[in-house]
């Protein structure tokens, strides 16, 4: 992979560890027997939100049965209203982690507070910090002394230097395993819940060697779009997928519209396998 | 296919002749031997504008030994500035004739102006309709009387909405030859000309039965990212591609910087032939 | 008014007579007893759409009498469902002339189609390009050759450069009576209509010597917000504005969530003239 | 002023504590003899960030005598990059702290990270949720236990609904003291850093009973168009404004181009006097 100069592209800000330069031949972060960035494609999967000991055990066996190796479940959920749903907090990681172990599943899940980081990062395997902190700046510096991946989504309307530049802020701390997802951004398109911004997929891959993923569930908001877009986001060049998965999505406490239904899910994962070659290409 | 209740969706107006249900088996336009919306992606290539009979007859041949079925080339090119090149106007498009000719290659030109839509209809095979054209209703009813197919352009900030309306237009007036294409929408990035809206693609193919094709060239404004998005653009369900190449993109006189040279496109229509399975799926 | 380095603002294109520097002072276009970009601020109003020549009679006696300058009514009106509907064409634009006579009150409508310019000319005294002609460049051309002003609104997600040079293309061919008109531009916010960008106004008084009025009506979509942002605007620096004023909104063939009542508009009105001092600060 | 039924305006959310019915008449927060949400505009001025104790002391001493009642300073700065000043921190409160009560203004600062809320609240008035914290939820319910007022900057893309969402989170919690600040949005406009949405004005004062400033220094992030939108504001319905005051500007260590000198500052108060009128009307 060629880097871009960066200058020459309008990045105006002072890009160090996150560049492509830093490390010219791209990031692989080794977890738990996955490699992260590696040659295979990195399937992340479950639920918004962790609503029941029932409900993820079931959810993760179903993607793990599909090839997810990675477990997703919020249990702070950062809701736009304090009237929401807002996770079931510290419940919520003894259960994902619980089922993580039951599973053999990887785990991830958000931290919102920097008062929390600690405590999260004792229960799951990967952090993520949702599209609302990409610039808490404190948060940012708070995974940055740990010794777990990050994976750091993008804000809303960030662009991608600002993105980057979170990223360096992680990175200037002392934590190098940082995996960038984009989960689309704010326009004026109505019918979708976000633009999925794949352009970003191939532009990054110049600017910065971290692995990138994409999560098609939030940049569609639509159910039926998922399948698609997910794929295209492998063919861009995406080292993986953060998809949701319910077993009742009308039931869902949150983002049942997008989810998918495990046979859903499993149909999909059959579909990437034939891809494979592709993907390498 | 099966079709998206519409009004589920938050679209508010009346799409009638645009919609899926009008059509449910999809939209195949037949045009000298190639399918518009059928099982083979269709590929149209060629200079931003003609800038002169050598430059194009060169740059077809290139294009049409790759695999490319449709030469592209603008003759009345929309410019920002009063002062940029405004094209060879009815010189370009007889060169743009000829070549074709000479080539067997099919041809594509963008009209601006409802008093040349006769003139253009008479020297080239599909008539373009820009971005900046997309809600010029006179237009799209005078191209509505022809019995040649339209391509018409996302205008840069239309909601897929308002794009399906601009095609109902154009069918109401009797022509239902339409063909779609995304070429990305404005919006905060700046990196990017524009961020290429692929979720409009697998969502326009539950909307409706009309084919879609993708400008990866317009869509990022980066010659390096026009690959990986036109293969990302194919998987999420286009129907075809509309690619800018140039012999000496340094010299060109529009859009040098997102056109791939004729090497490069070579490369990148061998890759498309190996994923010809996996667009069929 | 000292004028701004175009460059170090970040313009990029070839500005010329609409450059500040082109007419440092300012222009004044004089119009039957009006000074368009004089001291006073000029207010246009009327219906959105020309419906009957009753409507527009009683609308234009009112407005008249709340000390509007110059009627509007669209004869043409650009929709974006080809089945709404679509203005009374030449019989509007008849209506409109004599209502114009009747009152003496100057007349403003919108031309869409380069062949209706000449008849359009006929009947109006000042042409309006609409948002979704900005960049109808032979539109502008066209406009360029007629001895009257030329209304031109902001395209919906044009930039204020493009915007300039829209202008730009006008007055090369000759006409230099363009005044610019800010009518809200396409963000993500979901509850206004379009979001009235008024840093446009201040900001083109540095860039350029034209005349700039702002339509509050179109700004936000909703009637309770025009007087206010009205006012804005005009403090804000605008030379004038553009208001929407029907009789009976909630018939209204078009726009009537946006229109002011006639006794509404006259309140307005009177608080405007209160301001006068301001506005000469 | 009469409430608008926010589900005819398609808010879609349980707006409780914030809504305009929870307080009919408009909130009015006394402090320090000055009313905030009253009659009187209030103006908040003073550096981007605190440099110096000595430089803060002159600037207020400045901005004092000009008529500003609120000293605003930045101590803990969110910057785009890790390797930008990123404030003072605990030394810049007490800077702050220091010069309010020398001066005999009200101090105002941000604060970006749960863990300093109880800190900064001891050393200022007003604490400021910036616009890169607005769905900082932890934060806001942070804010909510305190008896202090909080500025809350709505988010560079949020929507008026979100931003209201913000202020119930803070309300929710106990404290009903919250100051709304528009300081623009992200748009695809290249020339402004940002575009003030003054539509919000009006809108939120039919949707909330809550106080709303303005913020021209970051709505327009060009030194040039302060005055005129800062005016602009306030005949749009603002309570207040946050003006940028710096005694040299090219050497500010952040956002020295959007700053005015004193006094340009002091020349603009003197024309918001004259103003005094029109907006009580």
């Amino acid at each position: 992979m060629e880097a871009i100069c960066l200058k020459s592209l309008g990045i105006k800000n002072d890009l160090r560890l996150a560049a492509r330069n830093f490390n010219p031949g791209g990031t692989i972060i080794p977890l738990g027997g996955v490699e992260i960035g590696g040659k295979e494609k990195v399937i992340i999967a479950g639920p918004c939100a962790v609503e029941s000991r029932e409900q993820l055990l079931e959810t993760a066996g179903e993607v793990k049965k599909a090839g997810a190796k990675i477990l997703r479940g919020g249990a702070f959920k950062p809701r736009s209203s304090p009237y929401s749903f807002q996770g079931l907090g510290i419940d919520g990681l003894k259960i994902l982690q619980e089922t993580g172990s039951e599973t053999g599943l990887l785990t991830v899940t958000e931290v919102i507070d920097t008062r929390d980081v600690e405590l999260v990062s004792r229960y799951v395997d990967i952090l993520q910090l949702g599209s609302r902190s990409m610039q808490n700046f404190q948060l940012l510096l708070e995974v940055g002394k740990l010794d777990k991946p990050v994976l750091l989504k993008r804000g809303i309307s960030s662009t991608i230097e600002e993105w980057l530049l979170a990223a360096e802020y992680i990175m200037s701390a002392g934590n190098h395993k940082v995996i960038l997802c984009e989960r689309g951004i704010r326009t004026f398109e109505p019918l979708t819940r976000n633009t999925l911004d794949l352009n970003a997929i191939p532009l990054i891959k110049k600017l910065s060697h971290l692995p990138v993923f994409v999560d098609p569930s939030h940049g569609t908001g639509i159910r039926d779009l998922v399948p698609s877009m997910g794929k295209a986001a492998l063919v861009a060049g995406a080292d993986g997928l953060m998809v949701e998965v319910h077993g009742e999505p009308s039931c869902a406490l949150s983002d049942g519209h997008q989810s998918l239904l495990p046979e859903e899910f499993a149909e999909f994962m059959e579909q990437l396998e034939r891809f494979q070659d592709i993907f390498m290409m």
